[in-house]
């Protein structure tokens, strides 16, 4: 992490130990049954993660809160890191994804002992690793929601307040990550799609719902417990939205840039894998614009070829960067946080405001 | 159904149309995109149903809080049927079940439409059909919280006692159902159990999670609502708490008595499915401890055989009748309907306690 950071780093670390210290000692994870439930509902959160959407949701709070309210704003911070990982867990089942954060996903990791300590069967054990993720997901859906209603029952903030961020989380979010979802299995599945038919615009769109939306509604939540109101129009609250949006947007182009050109120690997954995946990107999708038709064979060649060898990847990745589609990613992600930094003019300058100048700073400069 | 029931039937169509109306109207459906996705949310919820949680729910309410809180918490009521609604998507695609309410199960006609709209192969329409249905529920899961929240936010309702209803249903109902769940993918799963393991005690522990505590959370949250309390040790909140969780325990007993005895068309499900399943039923288990080691041989050779004839499942459900399954499950379901009652002494006379009582009655005469 660049060292541009270092308060921002230091912050995110207690924010880690503030939601896990809530999390783990609640009265619901320690009665989750059975064992293989409490080790899904429990494990994506222990592993080693940014915490972007609760280091967002508090550091919104206290630049329109200050500290007592930032505070009092920790189990919605858990909240929306809970929430993040049943998406995850849902999206893994339905990706048939194996590795998460370096890690077997939760079906996975469940198909795999009900081979070892049930002796099932590969079709009966895949079967039952989909249906303890499911359930997981469903406890942590359920359990997520819970953490906001603690902000009122447990540490003061305004029940109305909470009412309306659960109702937005709950009736807004929900649906439009799952249209985004959808709209991603849909185009995944729909083979023989022209290449053609993709452009910036409609992956940009993809990454509001699938990233953008639950940034927006991390910023909200915790502008709106910040100021105490429960004001969705709120010129604060709403500059704070629109500076996640933008962010959002910032985090996932990078994902993209270091999906082809990052280290794969610091990533943490193996470089080359969005490309195997077939991911339509903007690197790919610029690429492809400004190829000629043998480069264009090449990469098409390669893109979503789950056995392609690590040379033809290290050529395609050559490619992708002679055609300037990793310039392009990174100069659209830059953009982005050029226009998030100016909503920030609304808010008073504070230790928080400062965190957040160097999170939006962050989406673009991190490695990892 | 009996006459004895006529005024129950007919408040109970009420709230069908009452819920209804809450839910097609609702920004939240109107919203829903894309088309598979409101399709599937809106299925189940559309097709027939009793409405036994939201009527019990309104039942409750108005039982201690009259007529004017009973209309307050009719987005309750649509919000524990929507709740209901998604704990049975998930659990279908879970138990790979193709018909629920005598019409496909949302898993199943996702899937059939892959093959026809999409063109998919039988394994990626499976797939479709799977991700569809599990974010379908995902969606449920969500608007039904909103639900309960509207209680607050547009019917006046406290919202700390909304919070203190959701916390509930959201921290201790969901991990109860997932724990019954898992116990039943678990023991459905885990072939050669032994029969003479399963006792009475045991299934109705599994009724009890997988219904009845729902049914709980359901009177006490309508007790909750209308006596406007967040007191959840209230006697009369917890009176109605248990006078429903006896009369969930019935239900399912009774559930079991149809499944072998039941009319196939009164029922919309083929008699004898519970058998080809093999579901561990109290009229079952009663049946095993009292046959000849001939007669278990008979009853063991059926149970569970999907490919079992009309012939052998008539046979079976004679001899499940002849040793005294049935009567046993009967005379259970009505103890604990003569168990439910005296917990209506707490509550004062008035025509929603009527409705309790013959809803009690219900539970054991109803013939679907």
């Amino acid at each position: 992490m660049a060292v541009c950071c270092s308060e921002l780093v230091a912050y995110l670390k207690t924010v880690d130990r503030r939601i896990l210290e809530y999390i783990l000692s609640s009265d619901v994870a320690k009665g989750l049954e059975p064992a293989d439930i409490k080790e899904g509902v429990l494990s994506y959160v222990q592993r080693p993660g940014k915490r972007m959407r609760p280091g967002l949701l508090l550091m919104a709070c206290g630049s329109v809160g200050g500290e007592e309210r930032e505070a009092m704003a920790v189990p919605a911070a858990a909240g929306v890191e809970l929430f993040h990982t049943w998406t995850l867990v849902h999206d893994d089942v339905i990706d048939n994804d194996g590795v998460r954060r370096g890690q077997p996903t939760v079906h996975e990791a469940m198909t795999q002992k009900a081979k070892a300590a049930f002796g099932f069967d590969d079709a009966l054990a895949t079967e039952y690793g989909r249906d303890i993720a499911i359930l997981t997901g469903d406890v942590q859906h359920g359990w997520s929601v819970t953490c906001f209603l603690d902000c009122a029952l447990r540490m003061g903030a305004d029940p109305l307040v909470i009412l309306q961020v659960v109702k937005y989380l709950q009736s807004y979010v929900v649906p439009e990550l799952v249209r985004g979802e959808v709209l991603d299995v849909q185009s995944g599945m729909k083979k023989g799609t022209d290449v053609s038919d993709i452009d910036e615009d409609k992956i940009i769109h993809m990454l509001r719902l699938k990233t953008g939306v639950l940034y927006e509604f991390a910023a909200m939540a915790g502008a709106l417990i910040g100021k105490n109101t429960t004001e969705l129009d709120d010129p604060q609250v709403q500059a704070l939205r629109l500076f996640a949006s933008n962010c959002g947007a910032a985090f996932q182009l990078q994902d993209d840039v270091l999906g082809v050109v990052g280290n794969e120690k610091t990533l943490g997954k193996p470089v080359g894998s969005d490309i195997r995946e077939g991911k339509m990107t903007v690197v790919v999708c610029h690429a492809l614009r400004h190829a000629n038709e043998n480069e264009k064979a090449r990469i098409l060649s390669v893109l979503g070829n789950r056995a392609a060898s690590p040379d033809a990847i290290a050529q395609v990745t050559a490619l992708l960067e002679e055609l300037g589609g990793v310039e392009r990613c990174r100069a659209l992600a830059r953009g982005y946080i050029d226009e998030a930094l100016p909503y920030l003019d609304d808010i008073e300058e504070s230790g928080y405001r400062r965190l957040l100048v160097q999170w939006a700073e962050f989406m673009i400069n991190r490695e990892s």
